[in-house]
């Protein structure tokens, strides 16, 4: 068709997510242009090794090693940055940029660590970021965070954002497996690296939780100051135990508004059965906002995956071809660049519910020992689960497993430090933080 | 601050959820003002009764008797219409079209029924209707549709879209009560009306259903070709013996591609309890979507109440002031007025699993009759539970459930028609459409 608006896209980068981007837009280019008035067309792919893009069966014509070169040509308008890490790729970004192009990225890593400079730079030269494939795949939650939430006001996050660490922990809940099984059946099926510690270490999941936050609370984020703890030392009978009361293990992203600050935190989390986190399994991804007028919505699907990510790139392409993403970046309050700094607290300044499990003496008067302890430092006992003794444990000791109401995590920790060093407890504590939000259902 | 650009906006209907709209809006318009560069300044209230709006406190310089006279004040941009039905709705929307204002509306049978036409209308005006708020109340449904979705290929949508049956099936399943003891409970916690039906006989799921399958689907939709069926014949034994299979009760509006056409329907349905719809407990909603790329993503949210739906239009508010609701509005291919009539499947030319339950004579080669006339018509089962007779029942008569593989409904029903005719089933079949999507978790 004549007349009808083009919309001219570098893609550099093709790897998995890469190569189904290009797929999509060149295999689906028909039903695009009868979904929108301006068509996206892909003028080069530029990589350092086109083996993959090769397999794939795609156009050699666009092929191209040099990025100033892709640029330079005609009716380019917006660059997709799949290169990953955060070097080259920032080189990348910052080139195009400056080119005057548009930029499409899936980066997570980039956007948390240099974000604010890179946003800086799309406004000097006018153009702008999109980067909804950055945070949890197939999921719109980037645009959920600059739509609807934010002409509303978020008071926390909760997001399941890393498939490797979900489908280890729904393993070890279903399947009863160890850690280390879980992970190795993970790595069996591609779902965990070779070296899975960006995952795992929770780190992958740090880098969303750090972009998702800036744009919900409209606040600059220090990535570094996000407390963070994996997945790797977690214990399968805490994982039973949890179950017996009700509770469901996940790694949990959360960002959460307190009076004092805002709470940015990565770790294992207890959350109710009844919550709907709980049943998001295997690699599958969700995040759960609760705002002041929308109260909690959530948005569930795959976190990863060349074509689910793709769908999410496309999406920014469209949005970006109708001149959406400009008017948002130029008119919403909610940029890093134009943010001020978070204050963010340190971990003991969190207030949260708590499962504490302790090797005790099975011996009169031990918990009340705990319990005056825990007592003493304004931490209330919300429940203690102790099975009768099966009898056979070497130094005869019994497990004792406690939940909290909220509390200072400052306070529960001094706590602790006392708790572990009475003579009738036989281990350090295990400490998991619980997410307490309102039941939704029939009560 | 002068200089900053406003958008005008007169609300209509200041019910429940018109007044939390002017109480977002006036309340919260300080921080609103921080998230946008543009300001949404309430210019006029119009109803015909203002007793609500007094007992909210709003501000009485606003309160106007007349639309004509709202609309023909200075810098009016938007008009948000909550007045609900299809008759003076009607009016107010294409009144305030006619007078070149944008419409925001939560109307959701208006927009079902007579939506081509008033988006045409909106066209030749130079204006667009935004109706976030016209499906699942804040669930940011009608955003995901037109943004990321618009550039996939959506191939089917199951969603839970009414709050007052979602919470009468959850109190039929987790509570063991019966439909009318349930219904009761709801009206009870205000969740049901007095007169139920356009709720529990899904007319309400339907309007809902019009409105997201025409835009998932860019297709023009026939509201009263959807297939309805209510929840208010259910009866608990079916809900049970669906547990024990696996399976939870939900009231479901599918929009389904067909090699043959596009499914449309609203029945209660049962559902893996893996599937995360089965989950949405009480009054809330949530949407499943499944699309080419994206693969399957759900959100979930309040899909009723003042403040929940108001978050949705105001919104609505934003993104019209932003521009962006006009562009997508012009530039996507997705609108009503725009798309071809839909090819809508009778219910006899679904496919899908079902559950039936028969009460057969306890005596031998019943099971091998029953599955013969299945199995004639090319339906194949897929599980069978009969328990051991407990004795007692009257006629000496026993249960027995089935539940089958995809099937087409036409010959189903052939078979039905034959089942029970036939001397040893002493009651006409039950049968409740299964929903067989691909789990998701460790497999």
């Amino acid at each position: 068709m004549t007349g009808r608006k083009e919309c001219g896209v570098v893609l550099v980068g093709c790897g998995t997510v890469g190569g189904a981007t290009a797929r999509v837009l060149t295999e689906q280019a028909d039903h695009l242009a009868g979904r929108a008035a301006v068509d996206l067309k892909l003028r080069a792919i530029v990589d350092l090794d086109f083996t993959h893009a090769r397999e794939l069966g795609l156009d050699e014509g666009l092929f191209c090693g040099k990025l100033d070169q892709a640029l330079s040509g005609e009716g380019v308008d917006v660059v997709v940055e799949l290169v990953g890490g955060t070097t080259a790729a920032r080189e990348v970004v910052a080139e195009a940029l400056r080119a005057g192009k548009h930029v499409v990225t899936a980066n997570k890593a980039l956007l948390a660590q240099h974000g604010p400079e890179l946003w800086a730079l799309a406004r000097q030269h006018g153009v702008c970021i999109a980067f909804e494939a950055s945070c949890a795949g197939a999921i719109p939650i980037i645009s959920a965070l600059s739509g609807q939430l934010a002409a509303d006001r978020v008071e926390a996050i909760y997001g399941i954002v890393n498939g490797t660490c979900n489908y280890i922990l729904t393993a070890m809940t279903e399947r009863d497996q160890s850690y280390a099984d879980a992970l190795a059946a993970a790595q069996q099926c591609g779902l965990a690296e070779a070296d899975p510690t960006l995952d795992v270490a929770g780190i992958d999941s740090t880098h969303k939780l750090a972009i998702m936050a800036a744009l919900a609370f409209a606040r600059r984020v220090d990535f570094e100051k996000i407390h963070v703890e994996g997945i790797d030392r977690l214990q399968l009978q805490d994982i039973r135990y949890g179950q017996e009361l009700g509770y469901v293990i996940k790694l949990l992203a959360i960002a959460r508004g307190q009076a004092e600050g805002l709470s940015l935190r990565v770790h294992p989390a207890f959350i109710s059965r009844r919550h709907p986190l709980a049943w998001v399994s295997g690699p599958f991804n969700a995040v759960s906002v609760y705002a002041r007028n929308s109260g909690h919505t959530m948005y569930y699907g795959r976190g990863a995956g060349g074509t689910p990510t793709a769908a999410a790139v496309v999406a920014d392409l469209l949005t970006v071809a109708l001149g959406n993403a400009q008017r948002n970046f130029q008119l919403l309050g909610i940029w890093p660049d134009r943010s001020q700094q978070a204050n963010q607290l340190d971990i003991e300044a969190v207030r949260c519910r708590y499962y504490l499990r302790l090797q005790v003496a099975d011996r009169p008067g031990v918990l009340a020992t705990i319990a005056k302890v825990l007592g003493d430092r304004k931490i209330s006992i919300r429940s203690v689960l102790q099975h009768e003794a099966a009898g056979g444990s070497a130094d005869d000791s019994v497990p004792i497993v406690i939940t909290t109401h909220r509390a200072l995590e400052g306070n529960l920790k001094a706590a602790l430090n006392v708790v572990n060093t009475h003579p009738t407890v036989k281990a350090p504590c295990v400490c998991i933080r619980m997410v307490d939000e309102p039941a939704e259902g029939l009560e």
